[in-house]
């Protein structure tokens, strides 16, 4: 079977895991289809030109009408800024090509659901770059929950914490504007934490949330980064547009309590992208600074050493690790999406859809957006309304 | 000065526990005025005498009409099951004396209200049982935040977690029954952690909850005690008229965001009673589960050295700390009932209304109501509504 | 059957926590022997009669030659400074008093043995103060072992870390000065170690040290307390002739390794005693600063789900906790105290001899000595070499 | 400038670490010289090719004599077995190729010494693959101790603990076998404790340790492999020649007591490598089972929150993390690998040696040979013994 072919359009944060993932495949699982990182596209030729050396393209290209249409190229991953998702996976999808988005799908719920019926109307694979589902913990969490060995679920709370805007300082990048960012700690953060919650425990059911945006102005930034700028104190002052929290609290199709908090104000924590799931037989805690972790309790444990068990997902029946090093040889988070890879090239290889794809970035954008209605409306939001609209 | 003579109505799970705060409070903070346990009180007149003669009190009587009106009696102390609060309460404060109530002060706002409005009248000092105030971490959290060192306040949010009800054979106990508990996890536990928050940052300005019972029938237990009971599966069933666990948001007046949840589901959390706080200048949390530590996290810190401190509050700069143990010498729950005698102890001797008193115990209550009618109406409800009502 | 009427020599630190202990036993272990807090003895008239008004004794006198020989005692506590003990234990046993010493037993194991002797000539009931025994973590870390749920024992590691004289500024307390002391950290703290592990594993076989004394002179204190000394910068210094820091290694009886390690220069450690034993079928952890919890690891636990269990032994089945407070809710150091004073009083009722009782005393000086040795003379050191001597 | 064109010898456990860090290194740190994996080596061919195939090499040959010869090699990278270290190094040396050579630099003091005579005799770069220093919390640590801000270094302990052979059942791997492997524990994780004690406090003065071969017999291995190997009851036994533990205590230059500790039967520590240092300002702990974390103490923090700090380092300021993702994106084991590829490219441009040398290897072997010599004679052994002979 041949190699898969990669064009990529976006070089900064993202593009740069992703280059490392393609690269990592080959290596780590070799038994999966080999993609073969050819075609990296950008705006600015230096910078992509730049980007191509160090990341290990064959060539750049600066306009992604350029890229979408090529013969050589069997895979379009999209990671530009969320505003240039949705024209970039159109095109790729009427050129018949595998597309690999990164989240959010789109700015909105429209256009999310335009992306999918493209999608599956050109017949490609598509996958979402809900990386977090791979880590080894996270699989961990979903086989006890499957297995039963947490029983009935009772209690989902999930909080997505940062603190790198909280200087008042820090300028206005793109993140925090809405015609470019669609959103800001709710889809940014949130999104994370709604797919996780989808994945491991199923579908929401109703939903009301409150959001804030606690710095309403902030210095326009003199050059854009990936998540740095550089702050000029005496730079003029832009309105923030998108929200710096968000929470929400759901109630699930299985009768589960949910709470969910999005953040980029909370001190001291760099990126808590944690959960919690308490069942009738067990508890799992997840957080991703400590990544090989995954904190399990069982009520069935003899009585006198009942207490929440630190698992190192690192022994050869955690997910993907007999692929990595010997036990207690931990990962990082960049192997979150060598294994996101690796699911999309065994599900070409095997002629079936990836998971998570469009159909899972849709329905997050519908929570997204109910959240949204939620706050604007101050009311309990039915999932079910914007499925039906 | 003169002893502070005690009459107690209850002598369960608190009554035990204050029993031992009245011993302690002369050995470890002998500045105070010192508490003299008289009178105990209960309606099983064994249990009470066995009572009395293990917690060390003068003598006991079956009836707490007898006890209030008693001229060798200070201040009374009401730890029965709530539903009996109320009606003692306004008797011991006919009488003129001293009231230490434990939460929640009442079965609703109206019943608080008045308890409050006849203390009020009678001129007494009167105090609410909100005992987790009083761990020496949260007093350092208390410090850090007055001080300014955590800055403004962005997020709160708190957890009280237990699994004690999680099988669904555990009995219905009184704290199961709406008409004698008043409610369940909402007004056990949510209460504690809605009276830290409006101890650490202030008033509540509007609420959205929602709760659930998981376990909607139980077995009727045969033996009744504090916290435990024996089960029995062959017994008939009856009506959990309670919640086993509610969630709220909540937007302080301060603008600080909120999120609350109390539950008796949490596989694996036996006493977690928990809450962290994100301000603009650092972070604080704590976990009861962890009495003796508070976590403090500074934004200011050396940027390479920045991380959450676990601050060990056992040094004689922490509150309270200096009239226990050396340094690094733990303290336990029942300390929390020590220290909030002795300052019971201190605002009397130095004319003064104790604190939290029942004017907290009203705007807990006040809190609660809102959620509940929250609850119900499936609306966001403002504080404001049920004060002006 | 009566009670047990205590006469106390001591009312600094350990004669605070004795004093507690004699108060709590009653309410919170009602079963047992009841003791009763008679006479409390110390040289200082003011301060003893300060202390006796604190702790609630009846009585107070400041020649224990008077207190040894009363007839309404049973029970002599020696917690004066240890150079005293030996003296007072000889009268006391002589006298036909039970006799509750603090640890070390004496300045060394000549003393030692010889305080045996008298106790066993005389047919009293003895016992030693290693509290940490009684910690509800460290019975339940016995009970695994017993059990043979840890397997062979092939490792056993212990400190006890404090950092309280780290200040070179600290002044000459006796705690620093040989002949009151007998030794620094090492009798002090590792004296602890030894007994815990003596207890958990068995008995060691032979041992190695190494010693230091970072801080060779400090200032003279202007005034002593128990722990805690105001420092004068302008005081003269004088020579501290105990060790800040001492290290070995043994090999214990049944072939396990140990490392044992006590300082008082470790920064950041107020009261760090821990340990951790490696067995065949797992292991566990115990740190004093978290008295609540036992770290705890099977081998044999499903393989996907195995790494250290955090138990929190406050549940009914952990050892003394169904005396104290429902599950979840704490207890502190004090506690280890209370209980030691049970198992006395149950040993006085029962006609056995309280463990740890001074055999358990000897062997612990037994130990001391041999690492003191093996430090003088850098060598390895048998323990039969001073048993036999 | 030109590459540095790799030769590999070895292609397992080791071989995969380092060929994953040549891949690594131009993507994430393009400023340095880029290395270009060209040969790899191994004696089975079919394996050596599907290795080369997997890890991206260009071509495989089956003997190294082969290799250190060819003139489109700059620099030859050992990690087969300890016991083929010496002679591939002195060839490589001859035909002045920069050597890359995995710990143990052999298998004992003697060899290490001839090939760091050789190695400097031929004017060649050396480097010995001592990663864990390259861990970003080990430079930290560095970085604090050097700055001065733990002040003067009174304690360092250190544990390398793991499990993977504590089945009796485990098959006698090479590493199990004297003859190969040089020492067991001792050897391979003892010696990392070593060199990163050596790296961040200074020289050792003297030693004396202990040993156990606690499984002395295990079944001869079908296959072997890395670090697993299949077991087989039915095999025949053969005698494990190496330490399952070594302990050992040591007396720094500097004046500071350290203790060590290597196993492989510590039950639930899959790959724990601790330190914790205590100085006059401050202290440090880490473990490499949470690999972007440090935990730092400082005495001059104020006096009501002083605590251990858990700083994750993954910012900015923290070495190489600038390299790769956002604050709080954590990276793996591997890492440390990519981290010493890079500083040997750097040296290499900057035409000086590597940091850790051969000179650090010959140094380590020289305390693991004092403290073998020590447990055989049972004496204290001074480090300059072995640096006179």
């Amino acid at each position: 079977m041949s190699n898969v072919r990669i064009g990529m359009v976006g070089y900064k944060f993202m593009g740069k895991a992703h280059s490392n993932a393609y690269r990592a495949v080959p290596m780590f699982f070799p038994d999966a289809l080999k993609p073969e990182p050819k075609v990296i596209c950008g705006r600015d030729p230096q910078a992509v030109e730049k980007a191509r050396a160090q990341f290990g393209w064959e060539s750049a290209v600066t306009d992604w009408r350029d890229l979408v249409s090529r013969d050589d190229i069997d895979l379009i991953d999209i990671n530009a800024p969320s505003d240039a998702h949705k024209e970039i996976a159109l095109a790729a999808a009427a050129n018949g090509k595998h597309i690999f988005c990164e989240k959010p799908l789109a700015l909105n719920l429209k256009d999310s659901k335009e992306m999918l019926e493209s999608a599956e109307k050109a017949g490609i694979k598509h996958m979402v770059g809900f990386n977090y589902r791979f880590a080894p913990a996270v699989q961990l969490a979903k086989k006890l929950i499957s297995e039963g060995r947490i029983g009935k679920i009772y209690h989902y709370r999930a909080w997505f914490l940062q603190d790198w805007i909280i200087d008042e300082q820090f300028p206005l990048v793109w993140r925090l504007q809405k015609d470019i960012a669609g959103s800001g700690s709710h889809g940014d953060l949130g999104a994370h934490c709604i797919d996780l919650a989808r994945y491991l425990i199923g579908e929401f059911k109703e939903v009301i949330g409150m959001s804030e945006t606690f710095v309403k102005q902030r210095p326009l930034p003199s050059e854009m980064t990936g998540l740095t700028a550089k702050g000029n104190k005496d730079a003029p002052l832009g309105d923030v547009t998108v929200d710096d929290a968000t929470l929400f609290m759901t109630r699930f199709e299985s009768g589960a309590l949910g709470s969910f908090e999005a953040t980029r104000f909370a001190a001291g924590h760099r990126c808590t992208n944690a959960f919690e799931i308490n069942g009738s037989k067990g508890s799992i805690k997840f957080d991703f600074e400590r990544l090989n972790e995954l904190q399990v309790y069982f009520t069935g444990d003899d009585e006198d050493v009942q207490g929440f068990r630190r698992v190192l997902v690192t022994d050869a029946p955690h997910a993907y690790m007999d692929a990595w090093w010997p036990a207690g040889h931990t990962i990082g988070y960049e192997h979150t999406f060598t294994h996101e890879i690796h699911e999309f090239m065994k599900a070409i290889e095997e002629d079936r859809q990836p998971v998570p794809n469009f159909v899972d970035g849709v329905k997050c954008q519908e929570i997204l957006e109910a959240v949204d209605r939620s706050i604007e409306e101050r009311r309990w939001v039915a999932i079910k309304e914007l499925q039906e609209e």
